[in-house]
């Protein structure tokens, strides 16, 4: 007997394939996505709430729950450390809530490592161009921060074959549906329903 | 590079699931799915057309092509041949058609040794009850062919771990737009599409 759970759901890919655009999306449409809240240890910013944005830890805390191996994936960028945490998810999962987490493609692999039943689904922007006019765009990053993300994106692509679906993004509410259709059909694999209730369905039609 | 390629659906499971409905909706809702027509030895009923209802064969071509391995899968049943013609189906592939199939779980055996890239669907009824209200209902069988559809449910429960998806077929409408979402969803794994164009992509962004 499978207990009814939620789906855990990875999505990557490089910046400016609009994932933060996409997941906002999902969580505001379908009351059972939610989006997985990381642990961190850089400062919060001006209007960031603790459990709502990050949960923010000291750098102390963080190493020990690294230690005691309490983080699906950790990983430390530019000084400051990330993890999510495996207790948070699957709380989440086992009342039945569908997890989103947005994670970088050396995450997913920590993920896929522990949780192989995940679904890896890889983001990219329809083209190059539109692609750096979306980092771009932001304008909240100087040049050379734009030109760090351009140059993590050869690394990020080589990593799509551990990903099992692949979704163009050009538009964010065709993309949102992709992503709906891709939770939806995964609930109705096989290996993840409970099937007990067949076995007794053949034992009546042998009586017949 | 990958050819631009439909997708096989293989529908299976006990007779009184549904399958004919759900695989009517389809072909009648979606211009890019169509329904594979078998091969039959048995005789045309009335209104039945040669190449819309079945292609019919005499016994010696169907013979014939078995032994020229011209099928995916092929049975007798009852006395009757009935067979899946590969290169049919190949052709209305290789011209983007999402190609569905309805065969038994023997049939399906067959083709997912020949084309294991299929996507195989099982679909069940909501509970034996609706089964046996279902056959019943039909009303063009007598006692002895219902009872005979009856004893083939446990054999066909069997096969369940075959197949890639199970829909529960309490509405045909929702059963419909399940299937749809199985086909949307497969036709964006990573493995079904031409992801060369990235490499460019990737190109680009080491100049950057």
């Amino acid at each position: 007997m499978i207990e009814p759970k939620g789906l855990l759901v990875v999505i990557s890919g490089p910046s400016g394939g609009g994932k933060t655009t996409l997941w906002r999306l999902m969580v505001e449409r379908y009351p059972d996505v939610v989006f997985s809240v990381s642990a961190t240890t850089r400062q919060p910013r001006a209007g960031e709430v603790d459990g709502r944005d990050y949960f923010f830890y000291t750098k102390s805390r963080f190493q020990e729950e690294v230690a005691n191996n309490t983080f699906l994936e950790w990983a430390c960028v530019y000084g400051n450390y990330y993890g999510t945490i495996a207790s948070y998810v699957d709380n989440l999962l086992a009342a039945g809530k569908n997890v989103l987490l947005d994670i970088d493609t050396q995450g997913a692999r920590q993920i896929k490592a522990k949780r192989p039943e995940g679904i890896f689904v890889y983001i990219v922007p329809p083209s190059y161009e539109e692609l750096v006019a979306r980092i771009t765009r932001r304008g909240s990053e100087d040049l050379e921060a734009v030109a760090r993300r351009l140059q993590a994106v050869p690394d990020e692509l080589k990593e799509l074959g551990n990903y099992d679906y692949l979704i163009v993004n050009d538009d964010p509410e065709k993309a949102q549906q992709q992503l709906r259709c891709i939770m939806l059909a995964e609930a109705l694999r096989v290996k993840r329903q409970d099937t007990s209730w067949l076995e007794n369905f053949a034992r009546e039609a042998k009586k017949a």
